[in-house]
């Protein structure tokens, strides 16, 4: 990483998230004037915990930050897939120092908030401006094709070489490119924490256990170096479906009284977990269709406005930090080989690469999301692949945890975003109705 | 085998088809004084092709009449799985000598006449007495409980120390001993056989080839020598389906205008053998439920009318040969012990091992049917645990093709029979229903 390979370059961002920070802080370590601009009062995180493998940890270890995640988080030493109806042990990833030397990093999991301000900390010790409470509410590419204008809720204008919207899912620069919305999953997201040093079932807990069953699943791991327990319950709402079904869907989709049943069928031990989680907030599980454009001149859009997946693959905050070193990374090389960075080659570049990648873990997403959630017969012939993958499981996550922005494998070969073979025809029930 | 240990038993059989047939002869081997009843004026299959595992090929080698079958048949080199959508390999499962040695025994596919006549041919040879267009009508179990009365078409009485009711799907028998019903699985086959050498596309074929798909299969394999090509189509009825809805079935489901287009959505190559399927007849699958009791005093239920499975472990016949032969070689083995033989004890410890055998075969070939038709994500599940099987299928079959009566797996250990764990919550859609 050369720290004065962007300096000089206005970088200009909005939305100040995980992906906005690391954006943020990415170009900030190649000596970019960079400024963020985030529309609330103060940076905070929605939810509780998040998971970075080792795909996201590399990053955050070229950032200089990985110490102060690991010491933050928790580094589980497993993740352990169970049968959500019979408790049964189904494949346990172990991450040991094969897997770390496989992937090139470690696999941690962190609080949300956590991840926020370290990446927020380091940014601004980098360098970088960022601001809260001003929203961007418009943008426009100079004529000139040299540069982009922001026009700022405080009435002023803000000249850039080039703008990153990582404003998230309800993205004002998405809107105005594709008009698209969410695509609800039908399913919905409780989540908790809870000191795991008080919990008698659970003290001692150093895995990240998913229980996955028919239309449910349980998650739970340690927070905070294995004081806190982080629990999440996702199911798939029937008053939902039931209200598609009428063409009217109830805003409360997903409520406590659903939560109350919704493990009916599962073991008694989930059941018993339930009362921990919060029961004030849920989350209406959706993502976004992938789609092929993110560039439109010195505009790109980026992190969930881009490509907001489902949570399956637990990879949505670390494709946002994918987009932010991609881009800090591609201008940098594109210094180094012309000897001034041409924004809109490099962006063209990024775009190929990201849409790509992001593609397929959108839609793999929502794949991993079918097979957790199977019943009958299916289920069994889930299981059975599952207990049969116990050595023989890096061929699937290779592609996911194995990617490095630095290979461009996807500029390289962009039809490695398509769905394999095959899977092109599998049910996903309800995209495209939302 | 000792030829005389049955000497003076007196046995009689209701159905000269596989079961009935291999009866007499495992029995004439023994020496007993054996006399068949069928109804029909001759000795028929109705049907073509059927497969014989390794546990059906080493009973007929232990009656003698291997060499026959497998010159009249053909002993396919290996059995390929295909997808039925895009007609790609999922598993093969070599015929081998390291599965020979395992087994105990050869795989051969063979026309159904051709096993019934060469098993009929061999019974009469070893001096058992086959009677054809003679019904029993009704049979008596004796106060004295040592022997049964059979009330004849011909009007006369027929007495016998014990009574094999092979009598089929439909029995008699079954009928008076449960009164239930076959159970219609909602899928029909249709058969054909054709001129394989002059078959431009598959002349050459030494392979048991099936293609499995969504709410279908396709069936290949090679008959006589290889001369005749024999193919199974089976679908599911949709007619049957939505008959069932509005509680009215029509008598013709799975009709012609059915098998038209129950291949759509499968390759071209299937599509277009459809022509060379046999139009005028198609069989409407159904098995029966599994029951605890086949005996009634001297009375015993055997082959389809104490277990007609659904075919999709291609094991209904041998299952009818494993019954015979368990009747024959317990009663030597009982007069080895004993000095004589005791029907009721027999009778009662072949039923334990045959029920519990069987019901797992019932059980199971159900829950195969239902993985060779899943769709969608199911589908993509069961094409991976296929192609991961590729050398790694044999526990799955060592149940059913390393079977031998002579171990008496069932009747140490009934609980055999039972569903592996997991599997009873599968859905067999129409269980229950017929």
């Amino acid at each position: 990483m050369n720290q004065k390979s962007l300096h000089g370059q206005k970088i200009a961002i909005s939305g100040g998230g995980i992906g906005g920070a690391a954006a943020a802080l990415a170009l900030a370590l190649r000596g970019a004037e960079v400024t963020l601009f985030e529309r609330a009062k103060v940076f905070k995180e929605v939810g509780a915990g998040l998971q970075i493998g080792p795909h996201g940890w590399k990053m955050l270890d070229k950032w200089g930050v990985s110490q102060r995640i690991t010491d933050l988080g928790f580094q589980p030493k497993d993740m352990i897939f169970r049968d959500a109806v019979d408790g049964s042990d189904l494949v346990t990833l172990t991450f040991d120092e094969e897997f770390e030397n496989r992937y090139g990093g470690k696999y941690i999991v962190i609080h949300r908030s956590d991840l926020l301000t370290t990446l927020i900390e380091a940014a601004r010790e980098n360098g970088a401006t960022l601001h809260n409470g001003i929203k961007v509410e418009d943008t426009f590419n100079e004529e000139s094709g040299t540069g982009v204008e922001l026009s700022l809720s405080t009435g002023d204008i803000f000249k850039a070489d080039v703008f990153l919207a990582f404003d998230g899912v309800h993205s004002v620069q998405r809107a105005k490119m594709h008009g698209d919305k969410p695509v609800p999953s039908s399913y919905v997201a409780y989540r908790g924490t809870s000191s795991l040093v008080e919990d008698e079932e659970m003290k001692g807990l150093k895995s990240v256990i998913g229980y996955i069953g028919p239309h449910c699943h349980f998650i739970q791991y340690p927070l905070r170096g294995g004081n806190l327990l982080n629990q999440v319950a996702v199911f798939e709402s029937k008053r939902y479906l039931d209200g598609l079904k009428i063409g009217n869907v109830p805003e409360d989709w997903g409520n406590n009284e659903e939560l109350d049943s919704a493990y009916d069928h599962c073991t008694d031990f989930i059941q018993s977990r339930l009362p921990l989680m919060w029961r004030d907030k849920w989350w209406q599980m959706a993502d976004l269709e992938a789609v092929d454009t993110w560039v439109n001149g010195r505009i790109i859009l980026l992190g969930d406005a881009a490509h907001a997946p489902l949570q399956y693959l637990a990879s949505g905050a670390v494709m946002a930090m994918e987009d932010a070193e991609c881009v800090a990374q591609y201008a940098e090389d594109f210094v180094r080989a012309h000897g001034a960075v041409d924004w809109d080659r490099v962006l063209l570049e990024v775009e190929t690469e990201r849409v790509n990648r992001c593609r397929r873990v959108q839609n793999l997403g929502r794949f991993w999301g079918e097979i957790w959630h199977v019943d009958g017969a299916a289920r069994l012939l889930r299981n059975e692949l599952f207990r049969n993958a116990e050595n023989n499981w890096y061929r699937y996550v290779d592609w996911l945890w194995g990617y490095d922005v630095t290979d461009r494998t996807y500029v390289q070969d962009p039809s490695k975003g398509d769905l394999p073979e095959g899977l092109e025809d599998y049910r996903y029930a309800l995209a495209g109705t939302g």
